[in-house]
């Protein structure tokens, strides 16, 4: 069986790796000759929107998926008269539009940093004094990893921010004082069988994801798998799904949904029973579920912009690296490492030199 | 960095996959165009003892190594004038010549079975007398799964086997009335650093290997390393190495060696916290070496022959598929199946129903 991926990064490349074990093979539809899946996955070279190119994809594969939020909705609709294409169209166009997203979680009652759509200065200024700073200001599209963002401390702020985002569909949401940021990540299959894994505590770092580590047992595990099987209900969602969350004494608050398999959840490549990648293939390939168990204390470092050396890297005999062959760029992720133990003590220890070795060479 | 496999079977094709999270890039010399790692490795198709294929290879890669142990070993000299060949070509030739093999355990103080060497079909029956029956005749090269060996039980065997076997090079073994077949896989890397693996308990069926469980603190996991490290050190060895041996009320003796990574180590995937294919790889790039620790309890199962379905395989959510992309043959070893558990208890009923669902299909 062949799987077709639109968009060739690193995402494409980690589903490849865990995809042939199970017999199958990829082909990744993406404009970039180089792009990182392709040493292991076929490639079609062409633009997300190029109509041939989609077709001849299609007519290869048995079943099409994407690995980033920004592949035009249209494209997965023109595929899906000829393949399966799962995560569903309707779940890539809520990400795409954190308005319609919002608006999803406030009907499945899940609650949010309380927000208002913006289309003018003057809308602005009013959604400031009703919900106050500090706030962030988001276009409502083509935003991640901290683009397409402002944070509004003072009035002063806004100038500038209207200047860098004014003139397109903007949001504005409330800037909440959370404890901590927190992930579930979930995967559900064609027959609706559905598996979670454990929360994720994620840390960032100017907008982009620095570290993450797995909470095996954490309190507020039942009431996030509770939020995120409202929504890939919802959606009737196939694949996996990661949605973001802020703990806020407690409560659990949306920040957003990526309707694909999710950096937060990398350390379940090591340490988890079954990754996200290999459960991702299986829910759209309507297998069996794998387990989501912790194999125990896992966590995740991103190395951004810059990547140590594999001997500083692997001096740790419990470190497992992740380099995605990928030309170091100031902001890129060019790769991770994870660190697994049976102990939260051994974890934290070798969490804390792997940060120190990871320099962020931001943009 | 590129690294170069003479056999492009499911040992490259693992190796690989070990081998893309380190950033590294990969080519098989094999002479079949659909070996099974072609999938993920450049291929160069030629026999291996093509000269130029030979130069070819050695020109694009950093390091090479070979998957198994019947490439011609001046084909590793050939290769040696040009770039780094691991393991060492001596191990391999050691390996080739069950004679030389078993001249080593002795070199070494390695306990083995009683063996003679045989050349005429008198010198066979001067060896039944000596060693007794059942005896085990053997070529002493090119064998591999059973194949090449014949179980002498009475005098009216030796015709047969004579028949079957006579006019090579033989070895006769007495063979031994063990109480279980255990192998230990080491890795040593070109700064001599070595670790070693849990013992695996190994059970074959008609000398294939059918499953292997790894034994987390055996007590004669002590003794096995004590014997394998003598042999690491007596062949300046770099890379993977597996010893078979025959636990006899608590003595092992040696039965042979396998100098690449081995099908009774197949379980450290996700039964050990970095598997053989990683530590072959960093052992030969002389990277550090990735703690062997057990992760929990593991065993594996090989598909001989035929594949159960995938559904019914992954039925079970803690058994992880490893579907080598081979057309099925009678005896032809084309996928496996681990089970990892932190339970014994969990492990056994998991391992025994992957053992029903995998019916052999042998020769």
């Amino acid at each position: 069986m062949k799987v077709g991926i639109l968009g060739g990064g690193q995402l494409a490349r980690m589903l490849a790796l865990a995809g042939y074990p199970l017999g199958l093979q990829f082909v990744v539809l993406d404009p970039s000759a180089d792009a990182c899946a392709t040493q292991v996955a076929d490639l079609i070279q062409a633009d997300y929107d190029d109509q041939t190119a989609l077709q001849q994809l299609s007519e290869q594969v048995d079943v099409v998926t994407f690995e980033f939020e920004n592949v035009p909705a249209q494209s997965l609709q023109y595929l899906q008269d000829n393949c399966p294409v799962f995560p569903p169209p309707i779940a890539l166009q809520t990400a795409q539009d954190r308005l319609n997203e919002k608006n999803m979680f406030l009907r499945l009652e899940i609650p949010v940093p309380e927000f208002v759509a913006i289309e003018t200065r003057q809308q602005l200024e009013q959604a400031t004094l009703q919900i106050g700073l500090p706030a962030v200001l988001k276009t409502r599209s083509m935003g991640y990893d901290g683009k397409g963002q402002m944070v509004l401390r003072t009035k002063d702020d806004l100038n500038e921010a209207w200047e860098q985002l004014g003139g397109r569909p903007l949001i504005i949401e409330s800037m909440v004082a959370f404890n901590r940021e927190v992930s579930i990540i979930a995967a559900r299959n064609r027959s609706g069988e559905i598996v979670y894994y454990p929360l994720s505590e994620n840390t960032h770092h100017q907008g982009i994801l620095h570290y993450a580590q797995s909470l095996p047992n954490d309190e507020l595990q039942h009431l996030a798998q509770d939020y995120v099987q409202r929504i890939l209900n919802e959606l009737d969602y196939v694949g996996v799904l990661a949605l973001e969350l802020f703990d806020v004494n407690g409560q659990l608050l949306a920040n957003e949904i990526a309707p694909r398999v999710h950096n937060s959840g990398h350390w379940s490549i090591e340490g988890a029973e079954v990754s996200q990648f290999e459960n991702h293939l299986r829910a759209i390939l309507d297998w069996p579920l794998g387990s989501t168990q912790t194999v125990g204390y896992a966590a995740m470092v991103n190395f951004i912009g810059a990547m140590p050396t594999k001997t500083t890297i692997l001096n740790n005999a419990i470190v497992h690296l992740h380099d995605y062959h990928k030309a170091p760029r100031p902001g890129r992720k060019i790769g991770h490492a994870t660190v697994r133990s049976e102990t939260q003590s051994q974890l934290s220890t070798a969490l804390n030199s792997l940060i120190s070795d990871a320099k962020i060479v931001k943009e």
